[in-house]
């Protein structure tokens, strides 16, 4: 038996128990008469204590030989603390050893395991099996385990079923790029892995499963971006015989359940706003409202002024930053830098000071009175003291850049706040987005997506137009699920793919199980998907979802601690009937 | 609203209340005066009448229309039935129909959606979708929901940590073929999908996570049996500063607490062989004990008797069929050739009647007397009336023979019950086995498995011999789970790679992770895994653990429902910098 108890259990109501534990050396400290260990494991740590009066030798030539990391078992008896440490649960005792017996050696490890870390991110992807001892790192990983449980209780309890569906599936062009394993057995043909189960969960709906879900690694072989991982899980879903607000419903108890459990939160209904509300509010599909400072369209009151660069855009509006009026020219000079980053891509501020007195002053002066500026003011509801900064152009872009601006100033104001949550339900997405580089339209969503019923006959006449039955939930400025009511008719299905550029033999090729399967009787039916890994990170207040996965990989989709991906055996590539093109670095 | 109950629910508690149901249509009966639809949903099957008397002509109009597996949307009022059926919960009650509304037509499947269906295999396979619309196939599924949630509620409660390991891993030579994934952003490099999340919950130890659960895809690119898909799932655990008995501990009491809760069974300690003894009495490391049948050694007592045949073999053995004197010699003849087929591939079969009045009648009578069988007959517990059936060859060979015969006579006696329930843990495997082709010895687990310490020294004289502190758990002759301790001295695990004929260089290439993180101070652990697909089945009772995966594989590894794998797009292997070798069929 390696242990009887655990490094975080013992209190003074276990004084003079003999007791065994087992756990890491985290720190040592000797001062000849006496020495001290810190013993480590997952649940604590307990202080060891070895003195010249009551501990040999021998013992103490041991605890000298010990260094950090090192894997220790102790022996002895737990005794009242001289000084207590009230900020550890086992700070009020420690234990007089009799007997260390070392487990495992430690080389010295090449960061200190401890809350603050000496150790760079590199190093400790590296070494993520060091990292993971760390309390920060360790902690998130049962937070997730914990999350995941209660998803699951809560699903269940509602008769949901959990069914795995295959990782080894078929490749569609549709979507993002998929990646592939070549068949041994079916020579010249490959498996891909799945970006989402979307169609087998469509199919399970056609097969009477009625209500579905699957906590499941779904993958995308996309150039990754920061918060970007190429396998991710998601809570997927899927019911049948229901509208879209019985998948709200059901989802938003969800969201609520956990809420409660993990932060103590109460809610009552979240809010709702239409894609449309939520592009001319926030410039965003997934506004973060734990804030205000809307946006102000001042279109038809900034044209017409003489001022030429407002005069030839399309939309003209602001926001008002709270407070920021004693910005100094500098800081707004920054600011402007700031936006004319080619992340951000403008080309400039206009900006208006609302003073403590009620006047204003702008750089654009020249042009617009004090009236005009007021009006200005009021559709920002800015207040005196404000600062209001005005951007114009293209609609679609000069939205994005004002929310960039805008996620970036609540940052600076310190208006995000990780332990305030904020859930937004944003409905009523377009279906199709045209896409200039191939000239056609994409699906917002996915091709499986049904249009809103009063909105089907635009699909011949203007379908940019048609809005889809589908919905996002937002949680703090982040899309954590999205979902929506499924097309379940063979000929609208066939219609969209259509829509969508294929040709009856392409949509056949790729989805032809699918509408098959629909000749069958498909129910209604409709789902949504939570980014599990992100839902858990923005629930623990954090937003870097790598820190919520064990193994992560980096932006090159790198495993940099096993060192994956690799070469494989010439053999191997002649079994899979495959061989590598790359002939070096290009 | 689709519907205010499902079709499962509706009892005599509900009469008079006006309801609205969805579902399929299951059966329709036209006596002209009256119909009945019976309609099916995932929770059950209520039945539907219209009448002359009560009904408009026009809903007529519409049951009349309606075919098998439509899907309609049923308005009407619960009414006492006047035939009722006492098989069904529902059994009481009909609902009078007032408003039908057909949600979406059906093509005639192509099998009967039924419990016992008119569809073979291949179709039902191709149409899965269908197949799961019947209850054998949908309650299978939502037993394994089943299982899987109380699987984790276990764990759980004893604070096991659910990590998700990755899916895209390295490829290593050791164990069976890999499925690789070209990499895109890193040309000329492949992942692998992982046959066992193996080496990184041996590094969640190192990292302190303690108790590690996970239910895991994994996957192997086999040439397929029958029982055997590509991706399967896996319970998978492991836990630090244990010994062999507290994992057995765990995991015998999760296999006690799923009899307990599924199958209503209590279970003392389970029983324990070692792999020496399971060997001998049954021929087979998974020995099936719901039945005796053991095997009687008689290798001394029949040779030197001058029937050649015996004196020149290793091992003659036999088992005892119980009350099998009645087989004719017709009967007997067929045995025999049933042993000689190729997957048996035994050269005959030497039997010998146990009569009723203690006599005997052999096939060998001309060499071995009355009393010479009698002392068989004690060997292999015989009665009078049994058949005693012996064979005779290399020890290993022998004993795999017998014990496929064991088992097939078991099935013939109908002693293979699936509703009783026998585990037993095998202990003391060996640690390595020796590979005539490749002429060195192969891990049996792993090459993570710990020696047992007091066989240590055994492995530099005689490797073949040394035990492993590895255990099977086995349930009705089928292995569900396995494990062991593993080595956690990188000194002891060099030497493990040497031993297995891995170079230095090659042992630091495939596993430099992992001997890596030994230097850090790794604890003692062990674990298991659990074939979940198999655990499922036999628990339901089956041992076709196909019907128990949502959508399994073919023998050829091919989804022949979504019909993949399939073709990709040159373009798509251009960007993953690899060609198809293949140039047709072979």
């Amino acid at each position: 038996m390696f242990r009887s108890h655990t490094c975080g259990e013992l209190t003074q109501a276990n004084i003079n128990e003999k007791v065994t534990l087992s756990g890491w050396v985290s720190t040592l400290r000797d001062k000849g008469f006496m020495m001290w260990i810190d013993l480590r494991d997952r649940y604590g740590i307990t202080q060891i204590i070895l003195d010249e009066e009551r501990s040999s030798k021998e013992l103490f030539e041991t605890a000298r030989s010990l260094g950090r990391e090192f894997v220790i078992q102790v022996t002895g008896t737990v005794i009242e603390r001289a000084s207590k440490n009230p900020n550890i649960p086992t700070g009020n005792i420690e234990i007089l050893a009799e007997t260390i017996t070392i487990l495992n050696e430690s080389a010295l490890p090449p960061f200190t395991i401890d809350d603050n870390t000496d150790g760079g991110e590199d190093i400790r992807m590296k070494y993520r099996y060091l990292d993971i001892r760390r309390n920060p790192v360790k902690n998130k990983l049962i937070f997730r385990s914990k999350v995941a449980q209660e998803v699951r209780k809560y699903l269940d309890a509602q008769e949901f079923v959990e069914v795995e569906t295959p990782v080894l599936i078929k490749s569609t062009p549709e979507g993002a790029r998929d990646f592939v394993v070549p068949s041994r057995m079916n020579p010249g043909e490959f498996y891909a892995l799945p970006q989402s189960p979307q169609t087998f969960k469509q199919l399970l709906m056609v097969g009477g499963l009625d209500r579905y879900f699957q906590i499941v690694k779904c993958f995308r072989d996309e150039d990754l971006r920061a918060d970007r991982q190429p396998e991710f899980t998601q809570i997927d879903c899927e019911m049948s015989f229901v509208e879209q607000e019985d998948i709200m419903n059901v989802f938003e108890g969800l969201a609520k359940h956990l809420l409660h459990t993990f932060k103590g939160l109460e809610f009552g209904d979240f809010p709702r706003m239409t894609f449309a509300d939520a592009m001319r509010r926030y410039g965003n599909d997934k506004p973060d409202i734990r804030f205000g400072m809307e946006f102000g369209e001042i279109t038809d009151l900034a044209k017409g002024k003489d001022f030429k660069i407002f005069d030839e855009q399309e939309l003209i509006v602001g926001i008002a930053a709270e407070g920021c009026n004693s910005y100094t020219r500098k800081d707004i000079d920054k600011l402007i830098e700031w936006v004319q980053r080619p992340q951000i891509g403008a080309t400039g501020l206009v900006w208006a000071r609302y003073n403590e007195d009620g006047t204003f002053k702008s750089s654009v002066d020249k042009f617009y009175s004090q009236e005009d500026l007021a009006a200005w003011a009021e559709r920002m509801n800015a207040k005196p003291g404000d600062l209001m900064l005005v951007m114009s152009g293209n609609t679609n872009k000069v939205r994005a850049q004002l929310s960039a601006l805008r996620m970036e100033l609540a940052e600076r104001l310190g208006l995000r706040n990780p332990e305030v949550f904020a859930p937004l339900w944003v409905v009523d997405f377009p279906l199709l987005e045209w896409d200039e580089e191939s000239e056609r339209y994409h699906a917002m969503h996915h091709p499986f997506t049904s249009p809103k019923p009063e909105d089907m006959e635009l699909i011949a006449t203007n379908p940019g137009e048609v809005r889809a039955n589908a919905y996002d939930l937002v949680l703090n400025g982040n899309e954590i699920g999205g979902g929506s009511i499924r097309i379940y008719d063979k000929d609208i299905q066939a219609r969209m793919f259509e829509l969508l550029g294929f040709t009856p033999e392409q949509a056949e090729a790729q989805f032809g199980f699918l509408m098959n399967a629909f000749k069958y009787g498909a129910p209604p039916h409709g789902g949504l998907a939570f980014g599990f890994d992100r839902f858990v990170s923005i629930l623990d207040g954090s937003e870097t979802i790598r820190d919520y996965i064990a193994f992560p990989k980096n932006n090159s989709g790198r495993d940099v601690m096993i060192d994956a991906p690799s070469p494989i055996d010439e053999t191997q590539k002649q079994e899979l009937f495959i061989a590598s093109t790359f002939t070096g670095k290009e």
